[in-house]
């Protein structure tokens, strides 16, 4: 979609708004609906081709309203005598740029129609990775997806419902063991590329977090999580939390799945998958393979708003077993035990999650799914992998340069051979000229410069216009440097 | 705004993103704004009188747009060599209708125009509410404002703020003191009239929480706080936090701040206060006594997404002390002890809350405040006072029922005199009909309906035809008992 269309389809959008506004004395204040109303009437997965804008809206107002509920948050209804207090919206607020469109608000209510979405869409994005079945919810299995807002929630959710888990296992065993007697001892893991989310996550959660040294290439490999376990078991500790990452944010490195997952499942050790840049990548068959041990996961989540077209904030989480999520938030934690009220029809999303209120975020995974089909968003991805290619190579065509890891999808870490501080002061003349920007790592004792390819316009003659722009300063660098 | 200026404004809306998009390879990739650049260009106060459209759009390109970032999430600039990998938006997303507009995406970017206006804000909504002082940013003092998604998060933020707080006061005091031995006496209070997310946040937080009955008008007082307090530290327990509740969710009861607060202070218990509901009413001056006592809170936080017409999600959250939030989730949480860092210009909301990723909620105030005005925002939340009064003598006047709860604001718990079963039967009624919807609780031992004022649109007509459908339908209730 060019901007011409964007306006174009944007204005019907404030039209259908405006008309809700006008016609809402005349809808329903609860719907009709009965639970499960919703995947009956769209397809089990996402489309290979785009579907048309008219069929969107059209199911917009045909699947979608009936089961929106004129009560939620920021809806606009006449009278309301509401659940929670207070949820009063107004117009004006729409127009703030970068917030919401205002109407039809009740789309955000706690609506069958906002969980029963969020369901299906979470199914047809596992399909699209190829997620094993047991993640997903289609089959009233035990499994199922959920939105968070970030990967880092996604990462406390996962330890909180291992750290639950966990001490009812123990508690079963020794009765007479204290909550507190075991949370000292619990210890969770993640290499030491991992995002810094993930120490955070142990602080908020009150246990040990360890980093396992990783290998040559950036990845934890299973000698190394091996040691640490026999040094810490025999320390007395207990692991119960892995996170592996898929696509490290310093340099986009993969744990080694298939080494990690069987000794976390050995040990009785939750795994979380953290994919949140890399995970968009696996909707493409030729990248699939990146994400070969999922099946020994028990948790996975990657940010679709980071490389699949979806705004800020959505975050796809999925675990094997809802009751261990659920178990972790309901008041009552005893649930876990004997209960099996979320295996049914009905999603109650709000034990799922740290927050208790939800907006209507599967509506844009919906939305940019059809626009596009996955063909689409597999082009996607495949155009930028192919442009982080075509920048590698040109910074190996020069031979001041080196290429410091190994470039697998969108992003290229690099650096002119030599010093740190020839390094950094390229960093400093790129970042001052303002034409692009870069934000550096440290790999090891080396201070690294990355490009990522992540912008929706990006063309190749960015690339080598970025490329030209660079070899320029780094020329003036290099010559300072002389002087 | 009606529905016809909001389709005027939110096709200007439109065109203004859609010029976005075809200018972005003009604008520049980051700001050259200095931290701080953005408090000294709007006023130090929320508008008495309404802004116009014009003035405010005016502001964005002048004000937000310099100090904005087109490295962000969703942002669309040609090239991108992004901080954290991967944040591409598309257009295609916009037109969902609950998510947000696409452009000027760059606007969510963690941006300095974003993290500063929401400094400013919190101090405009401060100043509205007349919160004391201390809790203001403005004078680059200790305390300050930030936006969180959800009370409950606000809620968990805060405990564990208050956990990490008592846990270096004690191993200060004794070194030998462990974390988990700590933890494992610490016990946290609210009114056994709170939301569920207290016990949540507890939970979540690994801590004991206990429930504070409360008087016969549904509040905490002393004499009950006194009691369990004595209890528990002869049981050598360690009181450490207190959630207050102003305007509970089931019938809009006060907790008594002006006793429950010196008692917190006196025996060093965060105090934190949760007017999720009722704090925007707290506005007005002739509510603002409500808020008496707010003196003693080290954290206050209420919804302006639930009646200050701002979208969800919005909860405004104010710590006097800021290095305690921070402290909480710094990864050196050693920064508590030594640091002033976050006592300048820079305020790095990361460290506030529990995700890192943020979205630009401040924007969605500033165009409200200003549209509305504070005499705008006034006059909302007293129509809905005086509607939900007025119901409340429609009540009155039928001997048939009872008011529940005095009414303090937007609204009235009431009920048919007589057993609960006649008012189960007549909400089942009324739901069934579904020309209006009411959400029932239990007070005590009666099950009591719920009627609550907060929609945008309503009216007197609206009251009077949904007391004559409920008096109707108690009529055949009531005919049916005979029967």
């Amino acid at each position: 979609m060019n901007a011409s269309e964007f306006r174009r389809r944007g204005k019907e959008m404030v039209d259908y708004m405006a008309n809700y506004m006008e016609g809402i004395e005349g809808r329903q204040v609860y719907p009709d609906v009965e639970p499960g109303y919703l995947r009956p009437l769209i397809p089990a997965a996402a489309p290979q081709e785009p579907d048309t804008f008219e069929d969107i809206i059209n199911d917009v107002e045909k699947i979608i309203m009936p089961g929106g509920c004129c009560l939620g948050r920021g809806s606009n209804q006449p009278i309301r005598c509401v659940q929670s207090l207070g949820a009063g919206g107004s117009l004006e607020k729409g127009l703030a740029p970068a917030c919401k469109p205002p109407v039809p608000p009740y789309l955000e209510a706690a609506s069958p129609a906002c969980t029963e979405l969020e369901t299906v869409m979470m199914d047809w994005l596992g399909k699209m990775l190829e997620l094993p079945k047991a993640f997903l919810n289609e089959k009233a299995g035990e499994g199922g997806g959920v939105i968070q807002g970030s990967a880092s929630e996604a990462t406390l959710v996962a330890l909180l419902a291992a750290r639950t888990k966990v001490i009812h296992r123990l508690q079963a065993a020794s009765p007479e063991l204290t909550q507190a007697a075991i949370m000292e001892k619990l210890v969770a893991y993640s290499s030491d590329q991992a995002h810094s989310s993930v120490e955070r996550a142990g602080l908020i959660g009150g246990v040990k977090l360890k980093a396992i040294p990783s290998d040559g290439n950036f990845a934890m490999r299973a000698s190394a999580l091996q040691e640490a376990l026999e040094r810490d078991k025999a320390a007395g500790l207990i692991p119960f939390f892995m996170v592996a990452t898929l696509g490290t944010t310093t340099c986009c490195s993969f744990d080694n799945l298939l080494e990690v997952g069987p000794i976390c499942n050995k040990e009785d050790i939750w795994l979380h998958v953290d994919a949140a840049y890399a995970g968009s990548a696996f909707i493409c068959p030729e990248f699939r393979h990146l994400l070969n041990g999922v099946e020994f996961a028990d948790s996975f989540n990657f940010n679709p708003h980071k490389w699949l077209l979806v705004n800020f904030d959505c975050s796809a989480m999925w675990v094997k077993k809802r009751t261990d999520l659920t178990g972790a938030f309901r008041l009552d934690p005893t649930y876990l035990k004997h209960s099996h009220q979320d295996s049914g029809l009905i999603t109650d999303y709000r034990h799922w999650q740290i927050p208790l209120g939800r907006r209507f975020r599967s509506l844009k995974m919906w939305f940019v799914f059809r626009m596009y089909g996955v063909k689409g968003l597999q082009a996607y991805i495949r155009k930028h992998v192919q442009l982080s290619h075509e920048f590698e190579s040109l910074v190996r065509q020069d031979p001041r340069f080196e290429i410091c890891v190994e470039v697998i999808l969108g992003l290229v870490c690099f650096r002119l051979k030599g010093s740190n501080k020839v390094n950094e002061a390229l960093l400093q003349r790129i970042n001052s000229a303002k034409k692009i920007h870069l934000v550096p790592c440290h790999l090891r004792d080396k201070f690294v410069l990355r490009f990522a390819i992540c912008s929706r316009t990006v063309e190749s003659a960015h690339v080598q216009r970025a490329w030209e722009h660079i070899k320029e300063l780094a020329a003036d660098v290099l010559r300072a440097e002389r002087e």
